[in-house]
């Protein structure tokens, strides 16, 4: 690949498209990862941001100083002073967009899941590679400090050879029938419902952590049928898609697991959970706990066993960017458990997507973990319908 | 059914077949309960114990007042002074002992599973049921208080419909291989390994909770393949059976459900956990925590939703035998959350088996509840030896 | 002193004075635990129980054994065949009955606090020690394996020296003002409110994990200044004690230290709590999770550092005699966390008295112990009557 | 008092003093919080960053867009252009830049504790009142959306009369003693040490959610009394501060409570802990798990009578800035508890600042609350020192 030069430290000229919930985050971070990294070459400018409907565009425009907007995209691909093209569009759309971006020899990152099936996200991973441009889908968890203190503990070999994955991203407020008919609701638009949104986020994790999936047997179910019409809220339409999914898997390590995605289920907030279960120990994670990690030691003697509840703090992955200050100490340590939140994982996000700009390699989770994500969507589907294990079939790139 | 009709309310006069780990609470059980039921009518005399390994069985009679042992299961089904024989040994042997007992007019209480198949299972129940005496198999956690506020809840309709159950027991103690190979690892003895140790409290509970078991689909797994033999520990010998199994659940409600067992966890103790997610709230209960109940109620204010932790206390079924004293003001509540443990379960296990010897009525956990869990255990199994959905087959009794 | 010499294992005969809620709970703990030690010496026979409401005593001495029941105490301390008297009566009553039990040579074991006042404990204590005879205080909170526990790690000095200790003892059954006005808010029957009732646990918690009180200075609270009398609830009368106290500490160590007791806060349903903070980690137990016991070390590296939530089991002081099998392997340690409850604390209060019956040493919790719970309630109410620092009396005995 | 006239909706220029570990949130709330609220006429401008060390000022500069930097704070308070100044300074400074800046006609933000003593505080209220500028003291936690809801939940009547409040700010990073003798620890500088520094949010939170106090009774403890010096780490100098300081506290409304500061205290993090208990329910908060509050509610029915835990969302004051989308349903609610963090606090704080110079008002946390911080820190200093009771002096302004 190759990788970005800039002259006198200019920023990244950055083309948005999509202008939804994303945005926020999205620009955000942008705006401050170089003085969070305190690394002025890591600066992006906000060049121009796109939404069909373009008031959207407009507003996120002048609320996070974009500057420009309309409601085409060709007008960020075709701009030849952008460099990179950052897509936050229903799922159905990011194929188109990211081909031309390729085409047009842009860097992208892109949100997830990366397509709406994996006959297309093999295409797009594909052409990623052979672009020698930098790709990554933003999956947001795995630099989240937490996740990525498990990650590192793992590969420590602290917790042994892996025996069971146990994971789930449930939400409970799709469970308000009141809520319209959005494209997240509609097959064609989005690929899967609650596996597709917050599902993909989950089997990534398990990617991450354990390894490829083998196969799945898995069970889908919707709650709510119909919801009212966007356009016309005394009208309904037909839900197409899973409002709960839940898989057994069978990783190609031998580890087995569950994963389970849903977004109508009463008491769960906003819960991306994972038990990771080793032979010499084990990890818990929950969101809604989000600064803490789990670790139990099966060395540690039997009168003190037990999970110790680990606070976030400046000695975890990532969390240097932020509040953790170093008060000098031989430690280093300094001030714990401040506490990051839902932005700072963008954040995160955003400075894996500068080092892979700088070093012009896309480090995972790139666009190939966005094709495996999106064959495992595929499998569970299939092993819904077909109520039998499915193989996760894992395209050569 | 005939109802047991003491003269002069005359003790319940009980053989125990099986001096191991479960004498004792067994044993403290009908000790204690009619004192804490405070109803002499609920006393049990404890006449004979028996082992085949006979020390056993004379230390448990020493240490808990049994009259007699010996090391013939057949002195007790044969002695027409006794009414009751409660059954504790190994699962391959119940099968044999429940037949003589019913076919001696004895009422019998046995420990979990019922037997390693279910094949044996449906004849035992069977005969329970032709037999008119009480029957019941000892799933010891329905009775207890916050698993039976749970059922209480649920039967309110307070989280209506259920659409998921998340239950698991885990533990972690087999994961030592020095433990010997004891004849839970057996497969002709046991059955299945911690499916039918563990494992038939959760599926008894899910049942319990949400209703009868359509289909599975499972994973089972084995981690620690040869143990030190019990008689020679410089030999070893070959585990028969799963150290953890997964199943996904097919519900005849339509709802869906995970169960998992374990006994080589690492982290996880003593967990019978479940999730109960209904369309209207949810609950959550974890034994570890075994004196809490969570209960989320959906139609709460947003700005105060959130689980309860409700802590046991004598409002809740069951715990009025125990520690919770009335203070004598209006509510009846008084001092809340002094804690039961693992011998209160199985005083309260008694209680129901006393109340069942009043009414005469075996009602559940009975030798039917017995039969269905032996059926789900036959049907993970072929599940995973096949890899496919397995129906479980429901015998008509 | 002079030990128990029993011919023929011959059990220890008991009569008890108090057949309140406390009857109970003594009564199981005596009936179960030999059988529970497995030590047929450790026996007890429940010889005489007493109340002065007769029906009480008769309707415990049904439920549990006690061959006889009456209403006049003396015929307990008269009995020359009984060798202990078990005094569980309303706190002004302990004086008289103890000083005369000594004076007949039994051994007392006297429920908490030991009296309304230290003037009239410390002649108690001073008769106790100079009976030669056992003597003990029902603390029973000390024997708990979480509290044990942490007794033993603080020990072993792997907290380092202890800076805070902050504990309280609350509940919230008393704030229903329908509770009638038992002895327990007349000032001369109880000595103090909640101060006396729950609070002398949590000080002698203190003083058994930390050491002794200097001074302290202290606020004390009502809440509800009338009630119903008991005889006649349309009638009200006055409430004389605290329904919350709470008391900063100077310990003669140089350790500071808060306490709290409390009967009628909302949400504290039976919170026995307490942080250890040493210069090199810290402990947390609260009785709401009764099994757990929460421990930091300071030494973990900084990226596992967190507090350990340990699930008692076997391993753990105590808890042997219960529900936690040995399953064979080389460590020994066997499935933890079945959970125990508040009755196996007054197993294992029983298990202590037996130990020094056996050693004819009156290990703490004695009525040493019980005298200095005294002095420091007396303190506290001092402190607070004077809104000024008191020192601690320590009567030498 | 005057409000702030903006043409154009000009953004509000500010220069901040002190470019330490708060330069970094201040700077990121005023970059954001305009796109945060989605007001254009909430923006600031950053002019010019100060402080002593110049190179301090110039990093900030560089990595948040301040347009000047230097080392005097004169040529702030000295430029007309400048509206604001914002002083996060060691805390003995902050009387004469305070002084200046209201002199020269600027509003101003403080970090707190207002002062070093309530002798300077004092002066420093009566000016900022006087100057009918807008002025504010940062205690951040006031606006955090658990916190800010306690609030409304006590407002309500909810948890109806106070009772007691237990709050506590402990840490336990100074625990290290290779942290070298920062201002923090002198106290001509910092006023007092873990008091002044987190006790002053604890005491500010006290009174914001119970009222004012009456008197205090308090222990101050230093644990390590050396330290190497910042400019020569072989050398060691004296701390002359407290480690930890323990208060009881009479509030004027006749509740009781205790406050503890501390940050060298191993298992504590960042601890910033309430319980508020009233008569009809009670309320509990810890920073160490910030998204979340716990609430029980006295009137609950018993069998489901519990603390709700309740995780921050939409429906929360001040959430609504952050990553909680509304996704069009009726109840309005989205989805909720994706977490925010510390950064996010100081957000909130500058919205309130911003609400502030829109009204004119100077709203609570102003300088009169930063007043009253200090007079009850100078009550707590001299009552450790006189071992007695001390009345927290309120000065009228």
């Amino acid at each position: 690949m190759t990788s970005v030069t800039k002259l006198n430290n200019s920023p990244y000229r950055v083309g948005m498209v999509g202008a939804g919930f994303m945005a926020k985050l999205h620009s955000l971070s942008m705006r401050n990862i170089a003085g969070l990294m305190d690394d002025p070459t890591a600066s992006f400018e906000l060049v121009r941001i796109i939404d069909v409907h373009e008031p959207l565009a407009q507003r996120e425009a002048e609320r996070w100083g974009w500057q420009e907007y309309g409601n085409d995209w060709k007008t960020v691909t075709n701009d030849e002073t952008i460099d990179i093209v950052d897509i936050a569009t229903p799922n159905d759309s990011h194929y188109e967009i990211c081909l031309e971006a390729f085409a047009k020899g842009k860097h992208v990152i892109c949100e997830k899941p990366l397509s709406t099936n994996s006959a297309m996200a093999e295409i797009m991973a594909r052409k990623a590679v052979a672009s020698g441009k930098v790709h990554m889908v933003n999956f947001t968890y795995r630099a989240w400090p937490a996740i990525a203190q498990a990650k590192k503990i793992i590969e420590s070999g602290a917790i042994g050879k892996i025996r069971h994955f146990e994971g789930h991203f449930l939400q409970d407020h799709n469970n308000d029938p009141t809520i319209p008919l959005q494209w997240r609701f509609i097959e064609a638009k989005a690929g899967a419902g609650a596996l597709g949104d917050v599902g993909a986020h989950i089997i990534d994790l398990a990617r991450f952590l354990v390894g490829e999936f083998d196969s799945v047997s898995a069970t889908m179910q919707r709650f709510i049928d119909e919801r009212p019409l966007v356009e016309d809220r005394s009208q309904k339409g037909a839900v197409e898609v899973d409002d709960f999914t839940s898989a057994l898997v069978k990783f190609s390590s031998g580890a087995t697991g569950t994963i389970k995605a849903g977004w109508a289920l009463p008491g769960f907030k906003n819960d991306v959970f994972f038990n990771v279960i080793g032979d010499k120990g084990s990890l818990r994670f929950s969101w809604e706990r989000s600064n803490e990690l789990q670790y139990f030691d099966s060395s540690d003697p039997a009168v003190i066993s037990g999970y110790r509840t680990i606070l976030m703090g400046r000695a975890h992955p990532g969390a240097e960017l932020f509040w953790f200050p170093d008060l000098g100490g031989e430690s280093g340590v300094g001030v714990t458990a401040q506490g990051i939140g839902y932005g700072e994982a963008f954040a995160l996000s955003f400075k894996h997507f500068v080092e892979s700009l700088k070093s012009g390699q896309s480090t995972a989770p790139n666009f190939i973990d966005g094709l495996r994500c999106c064959e495992i969507i595929d499998a569970i589907k299939i092993s819904a319908a077909e109520e039998a294990w499915q193989k996760v079939h894992l395209a050569e790139i």
